[in-house]
């Protein structure tokens, strides 16, 4: 009787989440228990459709550039499933799993993601159908309880920091600059904003650092930015894109659209704060957005991300064979040397849950402790060295 | 007597300015004729107020650095020399020169700061003062009339194509994506935008492309926007920040900011028409403004485009000596293998003079040609190898 698997990919993409993709096919590779894998199209959408492709017809070549290739190459999605059993999408997933003789599916996503797998789980132990279900981290955010950071946060931060490093050297250049005012991603947490602080590594620190765990104080605000300006006669502040005031509302533009987990989405902070700076201290104002190439800038990954996410998935498909399920995979760290050794958790733990920016590590509200440098410098130490062709970094083909 | 030399940078700082000025410096090692060479910090404003430094003090380390560190070591400046040499300006410039033994004076910089050096040519001339005045380009714009590219382009469109391809990539992901509006740098031209097209040798080319070269209908844009919508279900869009309607007047908001050459300074182009897009369309939309990071991104910089800045460097100094005047350096490229020499042209020529984006390699309105490709692709064809310390590219010191 056939046993197999289907993978899946779920959430806003990464630069490593095809590097999981990867670890799991080559260790399936090496389990004849398994006798079919797929890949689910846009993650449970795929499943509920039946719209599977077999990851067995990966050739080698495009099997190695999936370590280098952003985004999530099975396609991804942002769906909620219903929290009644009885909605029809779980009858359509109960028969494409019974179809194709599936009994381990995989999950890699971020904390709406694994709600889908907690809610699969319970489904298929209520129905008493026998199948694995495991999540495998991926965010840029850095919100996974439990897990020490998510696979694909230190390609982001190694961006963010490299990007802050040259602005810094940019904007350096002129006797009397700019504020310049870099909006970093990050929902509702600091960590990838807290990111750009790296930079003081090649001592091109940013002057200013908001993060949304604190409550954001538009006069303070405009108080630190004065002051820096009278020394520097320029500023450079990052700061989250969701940052809130004191009665917990995000304070500036948003745009009107939602995704199907109610998270708003957002942008403009940082040409809001340009021009609030504009107004009231008459100085010349610059607002970046460093936006989508945060999760998917593949010409400065990290190359400990890439092994991170590659062992996530190895792992998990390895734990899944052991009949593991309801659970994620999450990363402990050595705390004497830097080092990386995998275990699960209750999926019920993280699904929909968060893990905030430590209040400890930040300092008067707009800069970030050693604590923090300490703990994010190993995951930006080294490149991962990409195949080019023509100028380009070579991206993987999904098979035919 | 003493024969010194200053040299300077200006404009917009690119990757590779201070590739040129290693350049330089590695060629005035070797010829003891220049008793001192000097670095005037923030360009003509630092020999208007007498602000030197001696370049003979970088050491090894720092200056091998040069090569890797964007932005203007010496400090930029966008300054306009008056049109009366009687301006007290001048009588600075010549009281530096003459305390100095100033006999040479290398200026790197853009089509504004060609003007320096034409303005300082006539000056010297006109008060019989004896001094050579050479220009060395460098402008990511890529619009210096006479030369087959500025060094700084390479890179930039090294970054711009690599973000493409990455973006497009990202965005590839969910079956119904959105419009993203990606807006490029450039001025009146269409240079920097066209560098977009690159991606299509990854095959991850934008859908749309739009020049300042050619009058923006917005209507237009509406319905190309929505065809390729009705296909493909997301739609790429570059847009070069200076588009322009068929009165010539520039599209969208604009900041009330403009430069001492009386450059406006824009901005928000995509957002703009990404507002449009929703309001007219009802599609979701994302507009993304690559922003500084096109002229200062180390992560990913053209090998190219630092051998040839050195390069024009090393030339100019050579031809300086030479008693060259009045002239900058252009680059020729073989007609038919990618090489590079190097010659100069009357600087009257160049300052304050634009090249365009060849109409002809525009199709229709929203398309580039593949001559603009064959042109381009030697340029970003490898990346430098840059030396990093903690993860983060190491850049060079000025010398105390």
């Amino acid at each position: 009787m056939e046993r197999n698997l289907i993978i899946g990919q779920s959430g806003g993409p990464t630069c490593v989440i095809n590097s999981s993709l990867y670890g799991i096919i080559k260790e399936v590779i090496k389990h004849p228990e398994i006798t079919r894998m797929f890949g689910t199209l846009n993650g449970i959408e795929g499943v509920i459709n039946d719209n599977l492709i077999d990851l067995a017809n990966f050739d080698e070549e495009n099997l190695e550039l999936l370590k280098q290739t952003p985004g999530a190459i099975l396609g991804s999605v942002r769906y909620c499933l219903d929290n009644d059993f009885n909605h029809i999408s779980y009858q359509k997933i109960y028969q494409t799993f019974k179809k194709h003789h599936i009994r381990y599916f995989l999950y890699i996503g971020g904390n709406d993601s694994m709600d889908t797998v907690y809610k699969l789980n319970n489904f298929f132990q209520k129905i008493n159908y026998e199948c694995y279900v495991l999540g495998i981290p991926k965010t840029i955010d850095n919100d996974l309880l439990y897990s020490d950071h998510t696979p694909g946060y230190p390609s982001a931060i190694k961006f963010i920091a490299n990007s802050i490093n040259d602005i810094k050297q940019d904007i350096s250049c002129y006797k009397n600059g700019k504020v310049t005012i870099v909006e970093i991603m990050g929902r509702d947490t600091g960590w990838l904003t807290a990111g750009s602080k790296l930079a003081m590594l090649a001592n091109n620190a940013p002057d200013l650092i908001y993060l949304p765990e604190v409550t954001f104080d538009i006069n303070n605000f405009i108080n630190d930015v004065k002051k820096v300006y009278q020394t520097n006669k320029k500023v450079l502040v990052c700061v989250s894109e969701e940052i809130k005031d004191e009665n917990g509302q995000y304070l500036l533009k948003e745009t009107n659209t939602s995704d199907s987990f109610g998270h708003k989405q957002f942008g403009g902070v940082a040409s809001s704060l340009a021009k609030i700076i504009q107004d009231k201290l008459h100085l010349p104002v610059r607002a970046i957005e460093l936006n989508l190439l945060q999760r998917c800038f593949s010409s400065c990954m990290s190359n400990i991300d890439i092994k991170e996410a590659i062992n996530c998935g190895k792992y998990a498909f390895k734990q899944i064979l052991n009949k593991q399920t309801g659970k994620m995979v999450i990363l402990k760290r050595n705390p004497h040397k830097y080092q990386i050794s995998y275990s699960l958790v209750n999926i019920e733990k993280i699904a929909n849950k968060t893990k905030y920016f430590p209040k400890e590590w930040i300092i008067n509200g707009h800069d970030i402790s050693d604590e923090f440098i300490n703990y994010a410098k190993p995951l930006i130490a080294k490149a991962y060295p990409c195949k080019c062709q023509n100028g380009l970094v070579k991206f993987a083909k999904l098979p035919k």
